[in-house]
This record gives structure tokens, C-alpha cells and sequence, in this order.
């Protein structure tokens, strides 16, 4: 079973994952080979060669772990995190340890090797998020979990470990860290101007518009004021919502429709990057609802982290979010390439 | 100038580098070639290809920006902070902004490309330290500076951009969030135990001893119990010292001994890979002396950071440190390759 150990210093959580068991011997430099579409196991056809199917939306005939199916739902082969078992916190002399419960699921998103989300239809994308919507809403019945995670890891160097398209959700038995940091800093914002941080953005960044990438009525895309990375873009609801599970059907079409667009322009932008993308969402808990935002934090994978951002908790960011979102606005997506309206990200 | 900018959510500072700048085109997935010897700003005879020299250890009758040096300190060509003008701080809307002052400078290790510090001797290594001390008590004079942080990427992986052997140190005008970070946690524990935190992991590991790397008399080096990644390594003064200003002249020889050997072993155990390693100091205030104690951290980038690890601030780590460490331990550095002394590392 994995095992969760606490710095004792910073407070942070850290797996130690013997599933994923990694001796000295096996890091290897190399990258490692991409799999042919015949042996991907997210391919129809390969059902048998991953864990058993927790959920999928399928063909009203098809069976569970058989072709047939639109988007599906596993458990994750090698799990960070287990389902089984009880809770149990214990001290290892000034240490804290805990045992590593919780859920690992990965969300096939299409049967189509190769298929991206760019390539997938918006009814296609909304199927996929509205089966995010299935798996947070069971397993927060589960009173074990107190978050849930879900994020995509794209391209080798995001981390993805299958290119078939895929993204991830995690249900853990406390509040991330990183999570906590932002409940903390949006409740002392509200706590002082009664108002939400994230609306407070929105109405500034509509209003400036240098950071918009797109407006989509329902939920703007933009780049951060203090983007870590070139090219970080996060996607907003512009509605006050703390929840990604608050949204109407209507809505989650418009946010399908909205990812669609924004992971295009990315992907023209900079020639099919490898990139994250997290989906940022209240806690189980309904305590945070006034203050927290839900939203979508993409970044491509451009640069790399080195000393200083390790040692300092800094960001260098070598591209302006301005430039980016000038460059970002100006690809012409009907076409399909960059239609050059803004002189400065042209010149470069 | 760079422009530091704030994250009104977490408070996370972003520094956007304009002299760095890279426009949208430039982002290319082809790694960079690297460079010839011959054409490297960093060997003697091309001293006129760097800014000019801060500093740096000479022959008697050599001349600054030309060879005769064994260690070289200049400003960085591209820096993330500039040292020139005075703070200023500013809102824009919501958000807050601050010019980007600061220092950045490189320090050039060794006159010899393709030297790392693992070939180097004792009093090479010996020098390089007591540089970076003579770099920090002079940054600590200029009233503007809070915190003066060194580092080394090591290899393309770990963001290094020139291969010849090279550190950085960057001199910062506010407390980095990280370092703000560790100061609140110890003090905390302090604050609850009256002990350092640090000094009782020290005696915890000396004890457990499945974590130490290797006991050097005056320092340890160990995994700590949360690694969070394969081979994290710590190096730490046995005494109390919270500053890396603190250490006897013997002290910063046996550090240069110590550093050799553990860079060494985890060069020998992964096949040279890219690392970072970060000086972790107190801030030029003395004000926690009482709980921080300073320590360096160094690790190897074997593993990629996902999109669980951005979301939820958590790592996964695949390999336990009590494995890590007794492969290092199993390493004859005087043979120098793997003796195979513990039966759990070498079956893998």
C-alpha cells in the first residue's frame, strides 16, 4: 500500500508509491519508446489489458469491459492512492504518517487513438466532463475524501505516461496543500473586501482585456496577471461558482465548447506542446462556497523548473502574459493558423 | 527591467523577464545543441564574452576578464533582477507589482570545461564555498536585499543552459515564499518544543540510520523521511548553525569533502544525471537564528512533475528514501562503482 509521509518542517504531503516502485537501476536517461496504437491499452479492444471498468458511457447494447463505449472510467493500474482499507494516522518519532487511501481513476476520453481534444467534437468534450461530473459526485459520498482532483497530463513531458488521450481524478483524505493555499488566500480576501477574489479578476480583465484570450459569454480565457509560465491560461465561469458541479447542462456544453477553442489556440501557438491542465474546484465541503471560484488552469509545458524556482518558490516567466494573450487572440481558429493582427508577438 | 508581479490569490511572486524574453515563435521542442569548448563565454580566453567580473580568486599577477582565475564570479548576462535602481512598489487595479531589483550572478567553478564538482578536489570545492560566502557578506551590505539565494542546475534537465560547471546566486528584495515557508514551520516547532526541528531530525536519522547517506563527522547526509523525488538528498551540520556564514574554516573543507562524495555517489548511482542543489540559509536578518538551521538540498531529476503535483501540491515519489539511501550507502567511492552491499537495491 502506498504511504503518505509529512515533511515535518513545511507541512507537505508526499506518496511514496512502492506500487509505482522504482529501483535505482531503472532510471534511465532515455525516453521511452510510445506504444503502437495495437498494444495501447485504451484502445477498444484492450479492455482486458487494463483494471476493470468503474463507469463509461456505451452503445445501449455493449457490456462493461468490451468495445462499445464513448468514454470511459478505470481504475488507475499502478494507483498512487488505494481504495481499500481504513483511514490510520500514526507518529514515526517527529514524523507523521498515514496510509495511502484513497481513489486513482483515469477518464479515457475517446476510443480514437491519436484523437486529442482539440480533434474531439464539443458534444464529444461535454460527455467528458459531464462524466467528471458522474465520478465527483459518487465518490463524494465517500466520507473517507475530502478532495477531489482531476487534471489531464498531455505529452511525454507533462508527464503523460500513454498518449492515448486520457486525463486523471484523485480523491484524497485531506485538503492538498496547494489547494489549501489558495481557500486561504480567497477567504483573507473576502473576509476584508466581501467580495470574491476571483470575480474582483474577472471584472478587472474584462475591463482591461490585454490578458483576454477569448470571451465565451458564459466563462472568459485569459493569461494570469502573475503567469508562472509562457502561455499559462486559465478558464473561468464568469457567473460567481464555486464548484465545477454547480454548472447548468447548457454550460457545461458552452466550457466544452471553451476548452475546445483555448487548447487549439495553444496547440497552433506552439506546435502541439506537451501541457497540464488542473481543474481547480471547492473541497467536498460546502464551507468555502462565498469565497472560492471554480476555473481551469492550463499550462504548456515550455520551460523547465531550475534552482531558483525550487529554492524560492519564484516564478521566471520569459513571455509577458499580454504577449501571449495578444498572440493567442490573434490565431484565427476558423483557419486554422495565425492571422498576425497584433504587431508586437509578430515581430518576435 | 524584469517586473516582479504578485499572485493576488497565494501571494506567489512571478518575476517577468523582459531582458529573457522569448516571443511565442521561439518555443521550439528541439533541445538546443550544446555548446563547443571552444565557443564557451565560460573558458579562460573568453572572459570578454561575459559581463565583467564581480569578483574571483586570481594568480597574483593575472588582470580581471582575462585567464589566471580558478573561480569566477559575474553577472548573470541575462538577469532575472537587475541591481541597478530603487525599490518600487505599486498596484495596478487589484494587483500588485514591483520593479525587479535584485542581483544575479554567475559563479564559473573551474577554468576547465567538462570538470564537475565530483572531479574537482577537496580545496577546489573548498574555494567555490567560501566564494559564495564572500559573495553573501558583500550582497548583505546593500540594504535593499532580504534574502541571497545560491543554487546550481546541473545539466540540461535541471535547467542548466551552459554545461561548463557554473552556480548562481540571486540576491532578492523581498523573502521568498519558499524560504518563508521553512522559517514558519520551524518556528513553529520551536515555538511549541523549544528545540530546533532540524537538530531533532538529526538526532531521529543518526539513530534510525535507514536514511543516512553518510555521517561526515561535522555534517550528515541523508534522504529525508518526505523525499520528494528518487534520491533527494540533504547535507546538514550536526551542529546548531542556522546561517552557512557560521561555519569554521575547517567546517566549509569538510562540506567540500562531503559534497564531493555525495555528488559522487549519486553520479555513480544514476549515470550522471541532471540535478539542482539549493543552499538553504537563513535570511540576512538574524531574527531566526534561533530555530532555522541551514542545510543543502540536492536532487536529481529522474522524475517528471504531473499535473498531480501542480494541482494538489502532494509528490509522488517511486522510490523510497530508505532505498535510496542504502544504495548510496552501497557505492565504494574509493573503487568507484556499486559494491552491492545491501540485498534490497541490487535485486531490483
Amino acid at each position: 500500500m502506498p504511504e503518505l509521509r509529512k515533511d515535518p518542517i513545511i507541512g507537505r504531503w508526499v506518496i511514496i508509491s512502492t506500487d509505482r516502485a522504482r529501483r535505482p537501476s531503472s532510471f534511465s536517461s532515455m525516453p521511452r519508446p510510445r506504444e503502437e496504437a495495437s498494444m495501447c491499452p485504451f484502445c477498444p479492444g484492450n479492455e482486458a489489458h487494463t483494471p476493470p471498468e468503474v463507469f463509461a458511457y456505451r452503445q445501449p447494447n455493449s457490456v462493461p469491459n468490451r468495445p462499445g463505449w464513448r468514454v470511459r472510467v478505470i481504475s488507475n493500474k499502478f494507483p498512487a492512492l488505494v481504495i481499500e482499507g481504513n483511514l490510520s494516522r500514526q507518529a514515526k518519532g517527529l514524523y507523521d504518517q498515514m496510509n495511502g487511501i484513497g481513489a486513482h481513476e483515469v477518464i479515457i476520453e475517446t476510443p480514437h487513438h491519436g484523437r486529442d481534444m482539440v480533434d474531439m467534437t464539443d458534444e464529444e468534450i461535454r460527455d467528458v466532463l459531464w462524466i467528471y461530473r458522474e465520478r465527483m459526485l459518487d465518490l463524494a459520498r465517500d466520507s473517507r475524501f475530502k478532495y477531489i482532483l482531476i487534471f489531464k497530463n498531455h505529452g511525454e513531458a507533462a508527464g503523460a505516461s500513454l498518449e492515448h488521450e486520457h486525463s486523471q481524478l484523485i480523491a484524497t483524505p485531506i485538503i492538498p496543500k496547494r489547494v489549501t493555499e489558495e481557500l486561504d488566500g480567497s477567504r483573507q480576501y473576502y473576509s476584508f473586501k466581501e467580495r470574491c477574489i476571483f470575480c474582483d479578476i474577472i471584472r478587472q480583465e474584462i475591463m482591461e482585456y490585454e490578458r483576454i484570450v477569448k470571451d465565451y459569454d458564459a466563462f472568459i480565457s485569459f493569461q494570469p496577471f502573475a503567469s508562472r509560465f509562457p502561455f499559462e491560461t486559465w478558464i473561468i465561469p464568469k457567473p460567481h461558482q464555486s464548484s465545477f458541479l454547480e454548472m447548468s447542462d447548457q454550460e457545461y456544453l458552452i466550457l466544452a465548447a471553451a476548452l475546445k477553442d483555448t487548447l487549439g489556440r495553444i496547440k497552433l501557438a506552439l506546435n502541439n506542446p506537451a501541457f497540464n491542465f488542473i481543474l481547480h474546484t471547492r473541497p467536498i465541503s460546502k464551507d468555502s462556497h462565498e469565497y472560492f471560484h471554480w476555473h481551469i488552469e492550463i499550462f504548456p509545458k515550455v520551460t523547465k523548473m531550475a534552482g531558483f524556482e525550487w529554492g524560492s518558490g519564484f516564478y521566471i516567466n520569459p513571455t509577458s502574459p499580454e504577449e501571449a494573450a495578444s498572440f493567442l487572440r490573434g490565431i484565427d481558429m476558423n483557419g486554422r493558423h495565425y492571422s498576425g493582427q497584433t504587431g508586437s508577438a509578430s515581430n518576435g
